[in-house]
Parts: structure tokens; sequence; C-alpha cells
């Protein structure tokens, strides 16, 4: 039996409530009253696809489901799953133990109104996608629901539940069931009942996060947003650069044909110079964070928000960072098999033949091919580990000493080889004066920037005196007010760790 | 305390009510008492591997595990852990609180009956797995066990435990257990001991399922039986097709021996060929399913079989087009480093220079080339996004529309760009008659037929007459039975979505 | 309520003692009660990072947060979640309903010895993380808590948890909490509280492995330091094999200069040797163990601990192995865009030209390298499957014949892959005496050793007459002790799987 009084004559007959979970009833009278409270009686109203995964489920998890409709006689009876008991929605509404769920649109809640007094004191557990982003505050569905039901007791939950999970249970469908609400006992009867459908509820608060909850089947990669668009816009600036310094200016001001290299060539030289960049980006919040809490010499306040914001994206920049990484290493892979590269070998061929040179061979031209290759592969083979434990199921095995050494230590790691492939790439060709042709330097050299910014001021925090300090700090230590070392409590990391 | 009376004069004294979840114990009167309820007794008969680690499991979450063998003098003590409590099997059966685990073979179980009196009203758990496919409704091990204890409750449930992950806790195995039963206490009762055990328990249903249960360990991948044959059959046939066209007729029509092309060239044309069909047919049915529900004009008739279990594995078919995808793309990428296209190039510059080419550059095909590389590599990216999002725990974070986003218009731009690389590949070959040799097509146009149905499909469902139909249908509403808006309720995308 | 007499005067009041879960409480005498028992009051020692985001979670899972600390005048009251209770360590040791956190650094616990009194009879959790490894049995910081707190029940547990984990509810940071304690219903109070807040509790045991558990956080990834010993070891002992062969040697000897070949070449050689030997090693083991059964004729013999140690590493040794094989996959596809590639080709194409050889096809050559690069590819692919079963999520979703068949299936397949790509490579190298210069071995003669012993010796235990004894050893027969068949029980797979 459920909380709250709902059974209210079995608790008089029976003298003493109890209360179960998974778990058991004992001081039963009669058979009846065994069949009831096994299988406390669920209502649903509204008789669509949700509602009837929702009865599948509640019918396998030892539910009764009490489906009410406006027409009943016109359900499409076949539809639901067998043992679901079609009624009004009065019945429905009367013959629930505690828990309601109102699957309807809610443009349709007023039409529910009739049911105010039959629904008095129960949970109604509301469903509903919002329809639209932005909708405010108090603006929710179950707010509304709530303002139009005073007496009933609102629970926001299991809108985010793909019909599909419900009917086929929880085994490949996510198992975790958003669940929020103002009255804790309400709350908790949602929770216990999610529990037995085989979910795992997760209790986000008050009702006031209703309107988060409605919204977030909306929001399609709300944290991925940013970083993408901050990717995509590089890619296109480095893009437009390289077009006009290697095809564009060439072909203007010496008619050199170059434009065959716009899809592929162009294309490989900027992403790497974007994966570049992008990992800079991931590691420049973290220093600029270490940055203010030594200027401010606490950590206890906040940082602006766009730090925050930034430190919060780390991972999707890392992660975008290594898909250029990537694709350009398939790219590089297969550079070879163009015509383009055979036709120049050929050419080259028939240019030593004539010129009646027997060997080609340059030695530091081969040195530096392997080397930048051996610390492009290297480094892309860091940034493979660092990818695999940003999988969640990768990353939840890790404690957070191994977490900080893969995304702190391999990150800096994977930075440093990709600067030396980079640097090994570009070897001589930086000071040639030929490379700065139409006064434009080189992309490499634009790309080497950030990075080499980063890794200094890497450098620079290692330094004892700044190193100790920034230990301190974070161990909760602030220049103003010596702490007492007692309340300093047990770090782990909140931080952003530079 | 446990349920259905196994403390049954506790109760009686306690009078008010109580409450429990994996948690125990109440009105405890003695120091003796609260022991042993803060420690219930679990019964094991057997004593194999699963009996030893199922007890280890049962006194690490706090239980007595008393094992009961047939023999107990020759139980080979060492092996159970410190604290089970060896005895004969009466013993077990007697002082088992409430839940004894039969952890015998099968064919052993009528060795019970004796237990029949000291087990009435227990429940036992049916640990064993079925040894053939196909006994039919009512032929599982945990019937068998209920024909022969009518007055205990049997449920059936742990049999897909491993004994590893019974001993270590489920750390890294699978947490998961699934459990079926007919009386709902006991089951719940049972539900309650694995998650003490520390594991997920997913309710299955009544006993009819145990059949299922007893068998899934038997069955090795169900879902992907069909679409790896698919795919199989389909490299056979693609494969057969070009050793044929290339390789066997050209040898007996003209002496031309290719047959080196077998072990790599030939595989490396029918892979991508596999891909691009494979890849059509994770959205074709999603397309006969649209297909199907706007010529009925509902919903609300369930597909063909055949078009149902073809939806199923939409996923699979779809991580096996990426696997012949990817291994294609790493056969591309070595194809440079073969012996045969260094001699080819080798023969080409000795042509060349014979001929007295100095530049033997052809602007078209070397665009032609950088241009099927880049959409082949872009379309191999998408896919690898898509298979990132296959995988459990990834795709567990995404939200419905998020899911929608990347499998269908990720994989249709994936389609779409597959389709730009055969084209790009396949330039004006498909028009000149020496492409069809033997009166054979190439076999690049044979692969494209099916995904460019497949685009043609998804075009044509975007058209906003049948678009706005097919929204309607997939809301609820039904050509001959208009329904009332009210009923409709939610829909998460159960159906396929095209 | 909670368990124990932490609310006396209610337990008084209402009689019997209560027990609850995620769910509520019933027989209450007042609205003030009602508030009390919903929002459990739970204590926070310390005030630093770990206890504000404690307080965070503990307010958004619905109970009152009490956080004590030495000089509550001085604590930053805007860092702490609003609805905090701020106050003495006294008030809240108090207030406390049952549990109180201990969120101090430990070498602070004496100071809290003046609440001994007010913390009798409650839950005190230890969260501390130890300072260093090793310091021995009963040397843990719950240990010493537990003896300065005789009447508190001490439970350790959280230490694991990130504070980042606490803020946001465990959406993508892992949800397991370690517990452990030797009061069943303390310990079990903690396991409801951490159900409560969203997390998966693990009963680890008695307050013994409180150790462990403080340690835990200090070890990083102490499951693979052996394995990547082992392959670090076994690289660096080819890679100066390697070096010294086939650039040392020459260079001393004939004043040949292949120094070139170190960062690549030479890398390149040493990558598949070490995959192929530590694949080998991940199959020993199991052979090792299937002899070990055969020959002692009995399974209930435990193995020598390196033998245990080296079956537990089976997964990382195979990880590190395909780490290996892919980074050779990579460099190899890579070897034909090296200037040292481009300049041979120029070279030989000058020699073929001067020589007047139109054609240098060696039909041979073409086969070997093309036989090779298939089987390669192939192993590769293979390798890539097991190495995705290896991933948590993915690997939890297979039952133990599909495990089976994955992990030992599809890894002796692609050992004899791998096997085949090196024999095709070394095809008739193996036997021309220049192979052998300087009275060394080719460096893939030594790695195809290991590789073929364990291939002959999985052939040696499928003979039938070793095949039926192991499993019927397997099984539960021994030799010496002919067991009762009904004792067996059921196997799943404990040993390891040859």
């Amino acid at each position: 039996m459920s909380v709250g009084g709902m059974r209210a004559p079995l608790v008089v007959e029976s003298g003493p409530e109890e209360e179960e979970e998974d778990v058991e009833v004992e001081v039963l009278h009669s058979e009846e009253e065994l069949r009831l409270s096994v299988h406390p009686a669920v209502g649903v109203l509204g008789s669509g696809d949700f509602s009837r995964s929702l009865c599948t489920r509640l019918l396998a998890s030892g539910h009764r489901a009490l489906v009410g409709s406006r027409d009943p006689s016109r359900l499409p009876r076949g539809l639901f799953p067998e043992g679901t008991e079609l009624g009004s929605q009065m019945e429905a509404a009367l013959g629930a133990e505690r828990v309601v769920f109102v699957a309807l649109f809610p443009e349709h809640y007023p039409s529910l109104v009739g049911l105010r007094e039959a629904l008095a004191g129960k949970v109604l557990v509301d469903v509903s996608n919002a329809d639209r982003l932005g909708r405010g505050a108090g603006g929710s569905n179950a707010h509304r629901l709530a303002r139009l039901f005073p007496q009933s007791h609102v629970v926001k939950g299991f809108n985010g539940v793909s019909a599909w999970s419900l009917q086929t249970g929880a085994h490949d469908g996510s198992r975790q069931v958003l669940i929020c609400g103002d009255g804790p006992d309400s709350k908790a009867g949602v929770v216990q009942l999610a529990h037995r459908m085989g979910f795992s509820p997760l209790d986000m608060g008050c009702l006031g996060a209703a309107g988060a909850l409605e919204e977030a089947p909306l929001r399609a990669f709300p944290s991925w947003r940013g970083p993408v668009l901050t990717t995509l816009l590089l890619f296109l600036f480095l893009y437009g650069y390289g077009s006009m310094k290697y095809v564009l200016f060439p072909y203007l001001a010496f008619g050199q044909n170059h434009f065959y290299q716009l899809p592929l060539e162009t294309v490989n030289q900027t992403l790497p110079a974007v994966a570049m960049v992008t990992l800079a980006l991931v590691y420049l919040p973290g220093l600029l964070a270490a940055g203010l809490q030594l200027s401010r010499g606490t950590k206890y306040r906040r940082f602006p928000s766009w730090l925050d914001c930034w430190l919060g994206s780390r991972k999707q920049l890392g992660l975008l960072s290594f898909l250029c990484a990537g694709l350009h290493g398939i790219y590089s892979m297969c550079l070879s098999i163009r015509r383009a590269a055979q036709y120049s070998l050929l050419n080259a061929a028939y240019r030593q033949v004539r010129a009646e040179i027997p060997n080609s061979w340059v030695e530091e031209k081969v040195w530096r091919s392997d080397l930048y290759l051996s610390s492009g592969i290297l480094g892309f083979g860091v940034l493979c580990v660092l990818a695999l434990t940003s999988l969640p199921s990768v990353g939840n095995t890790l404690n957070w000493r191994e977490f900080t050494f893969v995304q702190s230590g391999l990150g800096y790691a994977a930075l440093t080889l990709t600067v030396m492939h980079t640097l090994f790439f570009g070897w001589d060709m930086a000071f040639s004066p030929g490379s700065y042709s139409f006064f434009l330097p080189p992309m490499f050299v634009l790309a080497l920037v950030l990075p080499c910014v980063v890794l200094v001021g890497r450098l620079l925090l290692a330094l004892p005196c700044l190193a100790c300090r920034l230990t301190k700090i974070r161990r909760g230590w602030e220049t103003k007010r010596p702490r007492t070392d007692q309340e300093v409590g047990i770090t782990n990391g909140v931080v952003a760790d530079g």
C-alpha cells in the first residue's frame, strides 16, 4: 500500500498500515486484500502511445493498470496489453490507489477538472514534454496541472523516457528517470514506483525544476553548441586563409592553377591547424583559472561565468580536436593513393632520369619526414586514449587520480607531441622568406601560437614558487583570511585542474 | 523483516506499521533476534561452483549462508568462504528464513522431494540454465521445480549471472539480474535480496518467462544472426560477381592473368559495395513502414512480422555496414604499400620516360580522385559518429530528439556522402560501354541501386503532402476513425522513424 | 525514521521502531513531525569543499544538512548552498538524526572528542582518503575514528566520490559508492542514504576493508602496472635488438648509414613483434591453467599466485597488444608518404629505365604482399571487435557464451591471422642465410616463437582425449575423489577458459 491514507478503509480494517518497496506486506487478512496490496492499482489518464507503453511496463512489474478514457467504448482494446483495465476517466481516477499518470497533451488538462474531487490527495504524475523553449518560470505543464488540482500532489517525471524503453524494460535504453516535485512523500512514492518498474529514478528537486525537465527533450546537444560553433568558425577562417594564400593569390599573381588542391589538400592543411588550436583551447581555461586563483589569492570566489562555461566545454572541445586530428590522419594516409601524388611521382621520375641523377636521396628530408610522422602518430595515439576515457563507461571506472593523470598528464603529452609534429614539419620553412609569400605567414605558424602559449603557461605554473602557492590555495588557504586548518576538509578537485 | 509470515509471531506482537527496503527489521526484542534479522539466513541447496560463489556474495552482503549437501561430511570445507554454515539439505531447508537457492543440476530436482514439507511456504530460486533450446512452454526447469514443490513459491533468476561476478561483486561485470515468477510477494523478496547483493534486478514477468530466461545463456548473439547472414551472403555474391567479371572471364576470354587481384583488390571492391547496400538496408524498412502507415491511414495496425524483425535489426545492420566501410578504408589506405602498386608505378615511369612525356598530369582525373576520396572520408567520419552513439553508454546519454538527429539525420548524410563517393569514383565509367564487358555492369552500379532507391524514397516522404499526412498519422490520427484529440496522448517515437 | 533509536522521543511515543528507504513514514502525529521525518537531518562536520558539495547533494535529495564548524561565525556562508544550516560542531552532532559525515582531515579527528557523548549511538561516516599507501591493518582513518568514538558506529564510504559528482548528481559521473562497516544496521542506514542521494552503494564488507577503500584513490591504474611494464620491457628489448641488427652492426661492419630508420622503420618493425608476443601472453596463462588442472586431475586446488595474477591481467595485455597493433597499422599506412619511400621509388625508376626493363612485375612478390596485407588487416579487424567487447558497456550486454565466443574464439582467430600475416611477410626469408646476418635471427622469427607455442598448445588441448578429461574436470569431477553428481551444481565458468 502506498503512503498517505489512500486506502483508508483497508487501513481501518487491517489495523496497522504497511508500506513496501520492492518488498512485501505481512499482516493480511484475506485473499482479496493480498491481491490488492501486492498489485497496487495505478491510474493512467489518456489512451495514446505513451499510455499503452506505460501499461505494458506497469503490468510487467506487478501493478494493476487502470486506463481512463473520455470515451472508453471507442478505445481500440487490442492495442493495450492484456490485463489492462479500461474505463472512464472517473473510474481510473477513483480506482487508482495512489498514483495517477496524466498522459494527455497539456492543452487538454482543463478537460480533467471534473475529476478534481476524485483526484484529491492522489499523486498526479505529469509526463508531458514542452512544446517550445523558454516559457519562463511557473510556465511548465506541471505547474499548470498543479494549479488545476490544488488538492492533488503533482510530480513531474518520466517525460524523458521513450515509449520503447517502457515497453521493453530498460534493457538497453537508459534506465534513468528524472523526477521532481514539491511534496517529499508524493515524490518518494513515485520514486518507489519507478524503482519497481525497473528504472533508476533521480530526484531533481522541487517542482520548480519541472520546466527544465520538460524542455530537456527539446534541446539537442546543448553542451555541444558552443564548441561545435567555435570549431566550425575556426575551420572556416583557416580554410579561407589557406585557400587565399595557397590557391587564390598564386592564381591571381602568377596564373598558377592550384584549384585542384581545394577539396583535399587545403582541407588536410586546415584540419591539423584546427585540431591544434582546439586542443590548446582545452587547456587554456584551466591555466586562466589557475592564474585567477593566484592573483586573487583565494579559491573561494566564483570564476566569471564565461570561464565557468569554457571550463565546462573542455570535454567537447577535446573530442572535436580528436575528430579533426583523426580526419587529418585519414586524409594524410590517403595522400599517396591520390592521382595527383602519382602524377607528381611520375613526373619527378621523368625529371630525375632526364637529369641523370642516379640517387635523389636527401638525408635531412628523410629524417624530417620520419620524425614528423612519428611524433604525429604518437600524438594521435595519446589523443585516442584520451578520447577513450571520455566514454562514460570507461571514465566511470577511473578514480580521481587516474582521471587527472589521463586528462592532464596525457593531454599535455598530446599537445607537446603535436607541437613537435608541427615543428618537425615546419623545420626551416618558418624562417625562409619564401614561406611568407603575399606577406602571409604559413598556416602552421598560425596554428602554433596558441599551443605554445599554453605550454609556456603550463611551465610557468610548474615553477616551484607558483606551484606551491597554487597548491596551498587549492587546499583552502587564503591570502587575506588565513583559515584554521581544521575547517579545510577534503578536497577532491572541484576546481579546474590546470 | 521478511515477507510472508516467516516471522509470524513477531508480527503479531508488533502491532503498528513497518517500512523497509534494502533494510531490515524493526521490532526486535533481544540481541539474538537482532542478529538473526539483520543477517537473514539464506539456504543454498547444492555445493558446486555456483553455490560457493553465491555464498561468498551472500556473506559479503550481510546474510547467513546455509549450504545443504546430500553428504555434508564429504564437502570440501576449505572451498567455501569462511562463515558458510554447511549441513544437510534438510538443515538448510529448515534453517532458511525465507529464500532457498536451488543450485543443482535440474536432473537432480526429484531427489529433493523429501524436503517438500520443510520448503513449504518458502521461496525457491531456480538458478539453472537450459541444456538445449526449444523445450516448449511449461518445459522450463523452473516449471519442473514448481510442479515438484506445489507449496513453495518458485522464482526464476540469477541464472545469467556468472560465478565471477558473484564472487567479486558486480564491480565490472553486469549488475543486471533477470527475475521472473508468479507470486508477486515471493518475487519481491528475491528482488530485494538481489538489491542487497549489489545487483540490479529486473522483473521479467510471470514464471512463463522462465523458459526464455533459461535459454538466454544458450543463445549466442540472437539479434546478430540475421544481419550477419545477410551481410555475409551479400559479400559472397558480390565477391563472386567481381571475381568472375574482373578475373575469371578476362582469363577465359583473353588469357589475362589477374588472379593476384583476388586476395586484396577484389575484396576491396566488394567491401564498399556491401557497406553501401547494408547501409541502404538500414533505412529501407523505415521507409516501408512509413509507406504502410500512409497507405493504411493509421498507425494502429501492426506491421507484418518480417518488417518488425527488420526494423529491429537496423542497429546491427548499421554496425556491419560500418565494419565493412572501415575495412574498405584500411584496405584502400594500404593500396600504395602493395608491391603491385609499386611495380605499376615503376612501369608507368618507364613508359613515360620512353614516350618522352615530361608531364603526365590529367586535371580531370586529379579532381575526380580528390573528390571521391574527400566524400568517402567524410562519409566514413559520419559513420564513425553514428557507430559511437550505438555504444550503450553513449546512446543512453542522448534524449529522443538527439537520437533521432544522429540516427536519421546523420545516417542519411552518411548515405548521401557514400553515394557521392561512388558517383565521383564512377564518373564516366557508368556510361562507357567498356565497363560493361561480358554484359555485366560494373559492381559499383549494382551497389548504387538500393541506396538511390532509399534516397529517392526519403525525398518523396519529405514532400509536404505526404509529410503532413504522416505526421498526423503518427500523432494518432486515423483515416477511418477520426479520434478525439484528447485521447491521443504523448508520442515518444515508438514507431519506425523514416 | 532511521534505524537505531536516533529519534528516541518519537520512538517512545510510537512504540515500535520504523525503517524506511526512499519511502516515507506513516504514523506521524503532527505537521512538525512530518517535516522532520521526510527531511531527515544529516550532520556534516567540517566546512571544506567536500562538505559543501555534500550539502548540495543532501539538500537536493530531500535531507536537512547541518554543518558543524569549530568557528561558525567565520564560515563563508555564501559558499554553502541555500538551506544549509550552519552551526557549531556540537549543534550539528546533536541535531543530526542519525548519520553524521566526518569531512575533516584525519589529523583533526582528535579535536572532535568533545562530541563523544553527542555522537554516541549515531553513525559516523568517514569520507577521508589515505595520505600514503601501506599503513597496514587497523591503520586506516576509519579505524582511528572508531577507536576515538567507541560508542558510535563508524562506516567508511563516499571517499571515492568526487565533489563534482556530489554537486551535479551522478548524471555522468560514476554512481558507484563503496561502503564498508561493522554494524550491519548502521551500514544499512548509510546504504539507504546513498540510495536516496542517487548513488549506487556497494557493500564491501566489514570495517577491515576500510584501508583498501581509503587507499584506492591513491593507486593509479593498479591493474595496469604489470602489463604496461611487461609490454614496455618487451618493446625496449626488441627495439634494441632491431637497432643493433639492422642499424648499428651494418654501420660498424660495413659503414652503412641506416640511422634514418631508427625513428620510424625500426619502431614499425618492433611494434608488430610486441603486439604478437603480448597477444600470445594473453592466451598462454589459460593454457597453463588447463595444463595444471589436467595434471592435478582436479579444479579444486588454487593456482599458484603468479598464475592467478597473470590470468587477471589478460584484459590489459590484450588491450596493450591491440594498441601496438593499431600503431603498427598507422605506421604502415604512413610508409608510402615518407620521403624515404619516395626517394627509393624514384631511384628504382631510374635504375629500371637505365637497365631498360620495361616490366618489373614479380608475381610472387605481388601475391606475398597482398596476402600479408590481407591477413594483417583481417587480424586487426578481429582485434578491434575484441577490444570493443572490453568496453564495460559493451561487455556487460554479453552473456557467458557470447563472451567466451568473442574472447576465446575470436582471440585465437586473431592470433592465427597474425601468425599468417607474419609468415606471409617472412615467406622464404626465414630460411635464407642472408637473414641471419651477424648470427642474429630476423626479428619476426623471434616474435613467432611464443604465438606458435600457444597455437600448438591450444591444438593439443583440442585433442579428444584431453578435451574430454578437461571438460569433466571443469564440471567438478576429480581423479581422486569421484564426487556424487548431485553435488556438482552449476558451473558458469569461474576458471580460466583456455
